[in-house]
């Protein structure tokens, strides 16, 4: 279980008192705020602070287009609309506070989202917790033997063991070294920068993480597609559900037009055109790569 | 006045109904939602929403340094720690949205800060309003004869007469002419697009500026110096209004440091340990050029 | 005629003398260094510097994906699938500084794409030039009937006639007051900072615009554009020119992936997978808004 | 020793031919580009390519300024004068693309930086080499008694012993595992992406890293700092020695401004005047809180 009594008390006492306020208010992510969505074996992700609802990426809009668009469309199809042409800017103007707490391996990939706001607990300061992360067995996976970044069949019988055994001791064993080195029995104790390197990647950290609407959209939909990898994908997940609540407008045109949306190429545009007009087209009549040509009729079949 | 009676109402309305949150509320935040401070002839700007108070800002550090910091100080203690530290990613954690009607070449000035979200209107789309910026008699500066980048005496008599006349007279016929150009009264009327480009620079257009604090405290100290241009300082001296309400312990700390500060080169703190040893330091001794000198006395005299 | 004599002087002496570097080199870039393509009346683009060329991208790709991209892909294929998978971060390894003299409307439009750096010709500092952009007949456009934001017909006969001579009159007398404002004979002369408000849109001002590869091929995918204003779309087609030279295999993957590319939204892949197999869909049984429709029908007929 | 011979060879070989350009040549940058400054000891950092030199940033200063600025002042004096007054972007007119291989706790440090472009060594899909960083007896650093963030005494004896002992075999016997969780020989193998979680945080990977040269010098002045974690500072001490042969004049202002510099609050400046008048301030009457006091003495004394 991811959350202590204590951070249990903290979250009752967040959500115990409301106050009034004058700013627009989503009643989807106030049933959501500070409570924590627990993901993987000892993290999660909660909701801490948000700004803007629906409304407030029409009014955005309505600054840019002026007075017309208050009779061209009704909020949802503007909405709509802006999705679906890449009118990102009154997305930008929602943003989102999470506060997660995710294997450092996870932290890495999650990082190179640049366009966001970062406070990470700092193991220079602070000592870390003897939190890891050891996969279900279902989550036990092979290497893929066709795709280099990607995962097979589910690992089974001795096997699985092994590598779940492996896990756990080297993990328990790293963190008992960390704290003998940190020590100050009788001895002078490693400094906290330095003993942190013993520390494997499946060692849990936290953090709080601030992007705003449009951002977060281009983080799920590489983080909550089926080709990421499923530790950073079960809290994208997560962050779906409460965006869905938050803003449902624009939720549901994200899904829409980008997890179920498609590009295609302008062979690909073409291969279409004539397999329309009643062609039959193959890889070798359609211009397109073998790669190219997989994917295309993964999308379209 | 820069508002009309609909935008009144708007306002009034926006104001009329406090909902409840869970969420961080500044109560002197609170106070200026919606309501627009005046700037300049015609300008405004207001606060359309908010995230996060001092509090997050602690909160936020606290996430990154861990409990131990509950115990070392205070609040506003922590606060001013970060600032002098160069700690910006607490700062970060705030977010605030203005809505600001401005010339355009304080437009074209303030847009050159790039870490904020903008939805301006378009005037691709939607047809300006005949408002121009003429300065206040006070406000008509002389070029300066010491600094190209800046204003000298305030322009009197038959000079600032015919300085005014012109900006209004110009002012108003390319607005004119731009009505004209747009018309469909027996003509097809000119592109928006291309119509505007007959309007001068002290037109207003309208945006919604979303910033971090950190970035918000960046554009004041340079948009709130005294070097900056008249017009676009008063824009930032009224969002110091409103900071200075939202966050008081941070805006406080940023006075101190940033505002009032000043940064020394190696070579002037070298100056100062000899000044302060009792050693009488001159340009000509100090290693600095004329104009770092100059500079250094201004900061210390 | 965009160049001075003296600028065509400096473009020539600036192209006299190759250096020798141990940097990687792109014959396509070098014939263009420096040379300016005249875009509108007064304008130009030209490339004062670049970094990388398409090996470029190949070799951070693999720095990502170690030694075994070497075996199975030639560089073309590498960058072709980068490009389709959307892997942005190699394109970023490649940098383009661009000179510009443009209309300040057109400035406006271009500065909001904000991931670049920019140093812009300060008119608080330096006096602007009596140079603005005058149409030619054939982009003197009416206002489009159908779209708030696009154009339609070519103005003709008294209309065009009147148009040009407002542009033409307005500009000039504009800059006129604007000398007068700033002329210190017999007075005491207005700032710069101040008198610069008097100049229209038209006018051009110029700056070094630099800018990663991946963020110009997004500024390249709207402003080139068919439905990008046709004043930034000329800068646009110009820099298109230049890219396909520089970075050849980079730029045909973004020609047929991005800017001949159509994305589909869930709704219109299902559409398209009925019309496949033979269904006659309509927009009553397709499940789209009538825009919708019409814009999948412009993607695929 | 970093370099494998292969790895040698690739870079004798990227050194051996020079060819012709037409860009802005650093021949202090040249004597470096490719060549790998050993630090730590597995790391290394190199210079991959860059963008411009001291005079494209005067260049670029005088875009902004005009053609004033050619009698002003020499190319020293303006960069000087660019750096006091935080006229940043001339100075993002430099970029630089470094390749770096360092431990992955110090890569978490740098990755804080966002405004740059990445490419990492990708786990997910290849295999990490058994490296890792073992400090050197006079790195290892016990806990500060004084600050929560800082480094104290060298560990000495058996301690220093133990400590050394821990990590060498925690590393080798994690990286064992790693390898036999991937191993197919009789055994699916777990998938990459999965088994890298079991590796410690002092194992090195390594990445492209591109960036402009204000956020560089951003970047060298926390890094290269007194305060800056040893491991790390490394790295900014190597990239400073670059810096200085690519850009001389700029790098001696940042020397002198920034890395030299101090910034004084309001009340530190109040407390300077009074000290220069001949009072005798003390921290009881400096208004100053202790922590305040000490840093304002350490500065200048």
């Amino acid at each position: 279980m991811p959350l202590t009594p204590e951070q249990q008390a903290e979250i009752d006492a967040q959500r115990a008192t409301p106050r009034p306020t004058l700013r627009a208010v989503s009643d989807g992510m106030e049933a959501h705020l500070y409570k924590a969505s627990e993901v993987l074996d000892h993290g999660f992700v909660r909701v801490i602070d948000y700004m803007g609802d629906d409304n407030a990426i029409v009014q955005a809009a309505r600054v840019s287009y002026g007075a017309g668009t208050k009779h061209v469309s009704n909020d949802e199809g503007l909405i709509r609309y802006l999705m679906r042409h890449w009118h990102s800017t009154p997305f930008e103007m929602c943003e989102i506070k999470l506060h997660v707490k995710l294997p450092v391996f996870v932290a890495r990939q999650w990082i190179r989202h640049r366009t966001a706001n970062v406070n990470e607990y700092s193991a220079r300061y602070s000592i870390l917790d003897r939190e890891f992360y050891i996969p279900q067995p279902d989550a036990l996976a092979a290497q893929s033997t066709v795709n280099n970044q990607g995962r097979g069949e589910v690992l089974t019988g001795a096997e699985a063991e092994r590598v779940l055994e492996i896990l756990k001791s080297d993990a328990g064993r790293s963190y008992d070294h960390y704290e003998e080195m940190l020590s100050q029995d009788g001895q002078q104790g490693l400094a906290r920068e330095l003993a942190r390197m013993n520390l494997p990647a499946n060692i849990y950290t936290q953090w709080y993480w601030k992007v705003d609407l449009h951002n977060l959209f281009h983080f799920l939909r590489l983080r909550a597609d089926a080709h990421a990898q499923y530790e950073i994908r079960v809290y994208a997940d997560a962050i779906c559900e409460m965006v869905k609540d938050w803003v449902p407008f624009a939720y549901a045109a994200f899904e829409d037009y980008r997890m179920g949306g498609v590009t295609l190429s302008s062979k690909a545009v073409d291969c279409l055109k004539r397999m329309l007009k009643g062609e039959d087209v193959t890889q070798e009549t359609s211009g397109m790569s073998k790669g190219e040509w997989r994917e295309f009729q993964a999308a379209i079949a």
